[in-house]
């Protein structure tokens, strides 16, 4: 029986640029360190984790609504927010190759790349991308790339309650790049300079912040396991007192175990007041909320559920890797990802056994039926065995072959990617059988 | 019979503002010049739109594959493609005020602020917006915000072509945010610093370059009467010689009838080979195609589709904004968003009549059991009238209301928004019925 490797990284970043998953950034120009474009099955890999993600925050939730707000925002809003003084780094320069690095990643006192060992005083480095508005370069016009999008909630807080007709315990919701200036960023998407976030507010009572933070604990570890992640490789993490962001009253970590080790996914927050008191301080205008009922007013705590978009991607897709003996002949190793099928980039690959014979024909009618419902995906090239073989490693859930038979019965054989177990059905019953078993599907068991 | 207004931009402003549509970017900070956030109603319809360009442009199309590449991209590509070298306007500068202006927007060689008539000889100013990664700012570090999506494409054609297996003719479609450092930014969403395009790249043979532009501009055109605009209010501008970006061979706009002028939607350019020839020069890599057929080398033409989001958007906002007296009350005008209810934000608001006799209880019920498929707004403030009223407003397709009667015989009252006709169903018929009717919804004649 052939031999099945440890999965690492490489393994992992191999798949993903072997089938269009994550290209590196600007490669014919060498690329360009930590940033990285989403190829075609990454591009949708990222949708469908998204569109998830709102159909459960928002969509499902009469108390949550979407927001869409700016990269570029006022440079007032990160003084407020603490960004400007406290989101640095301390950097040391090497003085003879003039390369600088943060002060936790040198051993011994000695630049790690030329061995110097005289050194610069630490000084501190913000890690948020800077640039200027209008044609002048001045202090006045500078503004910043966001380094996260919690804060284009906060000031739309007010905004959002009146136009929505919202009241406390509410929620705002949205999806949007980030950026930070990484000294050491790494670990493939996991660390990069551009990121997505999937942020969501949650303005509450003070008093009822320990509820409502348990009650987001819950919530966000149920979705991890509602996108099939195995729950064994996930992982709590409080916070310690020296751990906590400036912003942070608790905040508790989902890790997950990738193959460089465990690292957060997403991170639960107690912000208590902090922010809101913050932009009522820098701003000047009356952020406090007023109960209709009571007259009472006070600053709403606010508990955050802070998500990355590639960071879940990446934990899928490490999840789901599997190198296995083939059932029918074990001597050969088949690489699969059994990811949940509501993620999978794409739903069916659609196949005529030969080029000939009028299959091909029947088979892209078929494909392109199934294009109003699902991601399709049509192959003619090469034997059936490694047209399989390739749709296994994308995670494609279901793969249907047009045969002889169909020539016959207009039925098909269908695929099914976990168990290998074909089944032969209907042309018209492809896509009831398809819709039904997303639905239905099991980790581990398949569908 | 009141009086009808014409529509301003202002009057959309106001409306965008009142029902969460559109926010000033940072307002509690005084706002930022040309940033705009998009509140729960307009973050919605931005999506509807996305969605419905997506699913026309990728998931529909066999020879079409999405891509998602980074904002932040090497500067070599900015070079190659041109923008370092020709996306400038130019300046001059105030020498009294010392503020600067583009040349074509000074009137009598003036200083259009103070009066002064000393100005600085003109100077380039190019529109990119430039930061430095890492932590060292130097010439090495410049990179730019992407100004346009395009590029990213451009040097991933290849990663995208072989991953995916295909051949030419074929596309790559994306979605993304892009930043041009306007100096004249203005009419609301319609020209700002961020903004969101939708563009696809078609590579093809170069003596199929006007069969190929032909056939894009009937599609594009055709896809903007899809999403319900009134086709008297599109028009095509070809762009004459000296309006031709530096790029393309030939280029026609869809524009459209915007309150403040006849404006751009939609560029369709035949590239030509520029685009993949400045590549093949800067970055040294052979991006040449070959016909796996005849052996055949050559450089791909490009036909490029590049919409804004934000711009459809606007007009989708202006085209389905009317004011019309109410027929039971001609006395008073009712506002309405006329908008294809696929677009609609909210698909259905649902009422209970009166705040008693478990009313409440049952339209939450409905209300909750809908929020699977479809966006919901559940309002119990205010008479049944003035609720429907804002969803008029919000442009929500649908209004179901429990009263009565649906205590007794469990039916409930479904309104139309164009039509304001009402017909009772039962409620295990309200998701079928809404479904059915987006899907064959006409413009003026509503469902």
């Amino acid at each position: 029986m052939a031999e099945v490797k440890k999965v690492t990284l490489n393994t992992i970043v191999s798949l993903c640029k072997r089938r269009g998953f994550v290209f590196q950034s600007s490669e014919i120009y060498g690329g360009i360190n930590s940033c990285w474009d989403m190829g075609p099955l990454g591009a949708e890999l990222k949708r469908n984790l998204k569109d998830w993600w709102w159909f459960n925050m928002v969509k499902l939730r009469p108390e949550i609504e979407g927001l869409d707000s700016a990269i570029l925002m006022s440079s007032r809003i990160w003084e407020a927010s603490g960004h400007v003084e406290c989101f640095q780094d301390p950097l040391v320069e090497c003085l003879s190759c003039h390369r600088r690095f943060r002060v936790d990643d040198l051993a011994n006192d000695k630049c790690p790349v030329c061995g110097n060992t005289e050194l610069s005083e630490p000084r501190f480095f913000n890690l948020m991308f800077k640039t200027f508005i209008g044609p002048v370069e001045n202090n006045e016009n500078v503004i910043y790339l966001r380094p996260e999008t919690a804060q284009g909630i906060y000031v739309n807080y007010q905004n959002v309650m009146v136009t929505m007709r919202q009241k406390i315990p509410f929620g705002i919701a949205q999806i949007g790049k980030a950026f930070r200036n990484e000294i050491s960023p790494g670990n493939f998407i996991f660390r990069s300079r551009e990121f997505e976030q999937m942020e969501m507010q949650y303005f509450i009572r003070p008093e009822n912040a320990d509820k409502w933070f348990e009650y987001w604990r819950e919530q966000r570890w149920n979705w991890y396991k509602s996108i099939g992640i195995d729950e064994n490789k996930l992982h709590w993490h409080k916070h310690s007192e020296d751990e906590l962001a400036h912003y942070a009253k608790i905040a508790f970590d989902i890790e997950f175990d990738f193959p460089f080790g465990q690292k957060e996914l997403e991170g639960i927050h107690n912000r208590g007041d902090y922010d809101l008191s913050r932009h009522i301080e820098f701003s000047g205008k009356n952020l406090e909320y007023t109960d209709r009922i009571t007259n009472e007013k006070f600053i709403p705590y606010i508990i955050e559920t802070s998500a990355g978009v590639d960071r879940p991607m990446l934990a899928v897709i490490c999840d789901a890797y599997f190198e296995e003996p083939e059932i029918a002949n074990p001597d050969k190793i088949r690489t699969v990802l059994k990811m949940h099928p509501r993620l999978s980039p794409i739903k069916v690959g659609v196949f005529p056994l030969v080029k000939k014979e009028g299959m091909p024909e029947i088979a892209k009618e078929i494909a392109q039926d199934l294009r109003k419902e699902f991601m399709v995906f049509y192959d003619e090239k090469d034997s059936i065995g490694r047209r399989y073989r390739r749709q296994d490693e994308a995670g494609t859930p279901f793969c249907v072959t047009v045969d002889g038979q169909t020539l016959k019965d207009r039925t098909v054989t269908i695929r099914e990617r976990d168990t290998m177990v074909q089944v032969r059905v209907k042309i018209e019953e492809i896509s009831g059988m398809i819709s039904k078993y997303i639905e239905s599907w099991i980790r581990d068991k398949g569908i």
